[in-house]
């Protein structure tokens, strides 16, 4: 699947982008069950808000950027790019000229497992990236790869069209046909997490709050009052 | 020493606490004669003042964060809750939740040689935490491990009560019956820097101000021209 | 080389300096052929501007900072000082008290393959340093190293006198007599990409601004409806 | 995904296998394309011949071998079993109980991208594994994973059933329904290689073997006597 | 407690030591409720039988093997070196002509949380180490640490006379007093495994073996023909 | 200097060769004032004797080995072959055919700051390698780099007909006019060596052939009994 531009992706609806931004990364991994959070080694570029979004993928050989050009091209306002490397890399793929065709492009923002540069003018222009590196070394146009293929990036599968909600927590995809479920979860576990939030902040334990008292006592957790009388 | 949480731990004075964060890690670790520095892999999850108090203990096993509620129980405010993982393990163990209930508590802070996460919502809510990684992975609450204890957390023992001093720098620890002297050869150390500082901001060189010049001499120190010269 | 301190060095005149920091490592990198990058594990301690200036070189051994204090006596208004290790080491090397002494020289700011400490100082005394940790790790002053000998600091070999670019993007090295070769390249490098930018930024694609379609067609790149087409 | 173990699977014959694992990583991934290669901090534990044979996929959560035990159940004869973590994680899932297991099973060996132990006995019973580390350390049995669903190791894709190859250059996945196809065309690479082989030990150069010399010459390489020459 | 060498430590009995050996790291580490490993970065230089011993402790700076053979002379036969540094380092702290004198002495191996050289040697004179790092690097004789004080080496407490054992999984550490127990624990679990291994082998079930089935069950594993009847 | 092939480079005796591989890297560093050793993630791919001979080197773009092809023109019978890479990688650059191209022109071996593939033939041919990794992945033909000009390769700068010396302890390089000079000072130094060895082998300590105990005390060594007597 090298040499591939697939041009048709699933469609996403804007208002389900905003309303999976707005849960974030941690709560929607959680409400979909602990799956597809990308490894950690993806850090944003700079503190910002967090975004969400139909992920337009891009698969790129190392040291070569040539494929995010071509992929420019498949993007509509609101997607995400998803930049997955065919090997190990750092190089800084993307900086402010491919910032600035994505912003004019209405480009969300981009996840690139691989490097980043020109991090202050990303950052002046509010263009977040969450990149493995920052790193000024230009990279080559001379390889294919491909667009809108399935890609592993950060260990997880992305297919295009797959919501990416990424924040300072990290980068988390759910399959597109999903979506509209991890919000409507995540909106409940938001407020079932409220709710708890009160009564902890009022002072309430987490072992009395969900009942752990018993079954930690079942394990056979003892409480001693100095560490001689627990040998 | 698996399964135990011990209620009892020493003593310690709040005035002292704020003595021990006013100087700062890099002082304190100099006054008490370089130990008890843990690994720069952990590093504060975002930018803000430097915390000192009574460490409260945790050993968890990996990807499990059940110890977390059992040892907010044991918390006092100031206290410095401080957790060490039984293996390696990156998982986003603490969130707002966790750090709801300690805030409750009145807990000064968390060093967590693991994963944390809502960490836009933590600095929101101004609960410090230096951790080794930033990571949306959600933990069980299925295994035992032990409050209060003695641990080994990023390379250093940690008694419960001990002093720790966290800040940008980096994770001090002191033990307990040894804080207070911790903080008078601390405050020691500062006034002569002080001094130290006002001389070379008048441009004195450290090698007069420490009378480095014929130690360096004795050793062979040789000043050339140019390179060729010293060849 | 180890025990020399290299009185003389090149000259660099600061309006050269202004304009290289203007420039930025990224642009200066590509203007020069994408040579002197130092690897990206050197970071910025804080958010700040860039910085640009000639090398003082350092070399030392591992977890020892004698060589810095001799340094200093180096050192002219505007310099950068570069300083490599023997062997791998993150120990804090520089702080304050350092800084206070290289800023009363006028020094521009450092480049450390090793570890920094007291970094809230050096911010709030706005004194830039790109290094490899933060750790508070104190070091000692027993082994000899050299002063303005030509080194290899991550990666890149710096003769003194050479032109060092930092920013957030990192760093790069530029030979003392290409300097100024580099700042006029690096000038149109930064027109011409000014008006690819307003070109970008109007919606053209970069498909078409570098005139890349035929050559990708070349290639053999296809454009496809959906992944099962492709196949 | 969680929670599932999917008792069928995909028939491969034996007789493939061989072919692919005679063929060894290398070729087969050159022969599909560049494609499937996990990362390459899987290393085999032991120097031994390569094996080849279709997955039986685990994910488990870190630090727990549970699904292991569940695992061996769904193994055939010449199966190859490949254990993905839901997080990073080095602990010693697998030693020589679970081989011992294994081989009574007929599976032919182990991708792990997690820890193993017991490496002197799985050395000794012949029991081949490839891990992410060697670690004595023990895991709990307390958390459902999955056996048999689609699961990303160290970066590559695997459903059961897909023909994995691994030998000392690494682990390579090849989709079973392409495995028949690497194997056909890994054999005539096999065979271009060997005739290539024949001539380069004969001292023919690559240049003029693969006709390189117009190309670089197009692209600008220069031959120069001397460095000065070349500036 | 730099500066400091202690003169006595805890007695140890030969065959004990034997004993632990013969078990191996994996064995000792279960019996003992699996606390006591080192970090998995100390990998044996070479393949070769496990050992165990009392061990004699060195903290030692960064670069600096001075205390290497001060506490040579605090060897007794039988007893194993472990080294602990006060950074991060993987200078090449030993080599041959240390081992030559260690063997002198009798002492059964090293474990250095740092680099070792004349790796070829040592593997001649089958003298074991367990290392972090094989590197040349050269080190220094100029500053003190301390021998027979406790350390903290790969994340593990060290006290002089603990019981070492080293082979290929690993290193793990048992308290001197609590030496004599671990062996009596680890045969016993020696036995037990050995029994199971036999069950294994002859094709019994880990689930059944294990009693496991039931608990799965209860903890909702499902088992299904296919991925689609899964979902 | 991308893009160039410099053909003439420096002789060097091959029977000097010999003399510095006999010697081995440990030793030749450290009788050359302890300069020159590459970075240790330099390792071989598998046991065997070392190797010393001039340096051929080889500037690569990552992921890309058609600079290979070009610099086996250039080699001459006892060559090593040192590549280093414009940026991280670890991508099999080299394999078998390569590895019989250069046996056929009488290539030493090969340094390469990138991966190796193909590891089992290479050790049945007896061509050794010290690289970076161990990696499959293939490689592209796409970009220049150059042959034969100064390369800073893990971390040292090798000029074309540079002694490198290679084995189990890692890489040193010695620049050609100092090849002599290092053969002989090795041997004294390995002369001398042998003499301490045997003294050390009957027993006698470092403290003493080194006269080490008046300096330690000058410093501060205190030998207790106990450690409550150090306190």
């Amino acid at each position: 699947m090298i040499g591939l531009v697939v041009t048709g992706k699933p469609s996403f609806p804007p208002a389900l982008a905003a309303r999976l931004a707005k849960l974030g990364v941690a709560t929607v991994h959680e409400a979909m069950g602990r799956v597809g959070l990308m490894h950690p080694h993806l850090r944003p570029i700079y503190d910002g808000p967090g975004i969400a979004g139909p992920a337009v993928t891009i698969l790129a050989p190392p040291g070569d950027n040539w494929m995010l050009h071509v992929a420019i091209e498949q993007c509509s306002p609101g997607d995400v790019v998803v930049l997955a490397c065919l090997s190990d890399n750092n190089d800084g793929m993307f900086g402010d000229l491919l910032a600035t065709s994505m912003k004019a492009r209405g480009v969300a923002g981009l996840i690139i497992d691989a490097g980043c540069r020109d991090t202050a003018a990303l950052r002046d222009m509010a263009f977040p990236v969450w990149s493995k590196a920052v790193h000024a070394r230009g990279t080559v146009k001379a390889s294919l790869g491909s667009v809108n293929v399935p890609v592993v990036c950060a260990g997880i599968v992305v297919y295009p069209g797959d919501a990416v909600i990424a924040d300072n927590d990290g980068v988390v995809v759910i399959p597109n046909r999903q979506a509209e479920t991890a919000a409507v979860r995540g909106e409940e576990r938001a407020r079932l997490e409220e709710a708890k939030r009160l009564r902890l902040a009022a002072g309430e334990l987490g072992l009395d709050l969900y009942g752990m008292r018993r079954k930690l006592e079942e394990m056979g957790l003892r409480y001693v009052e100095s560490l001689d009388e627990g040998r």
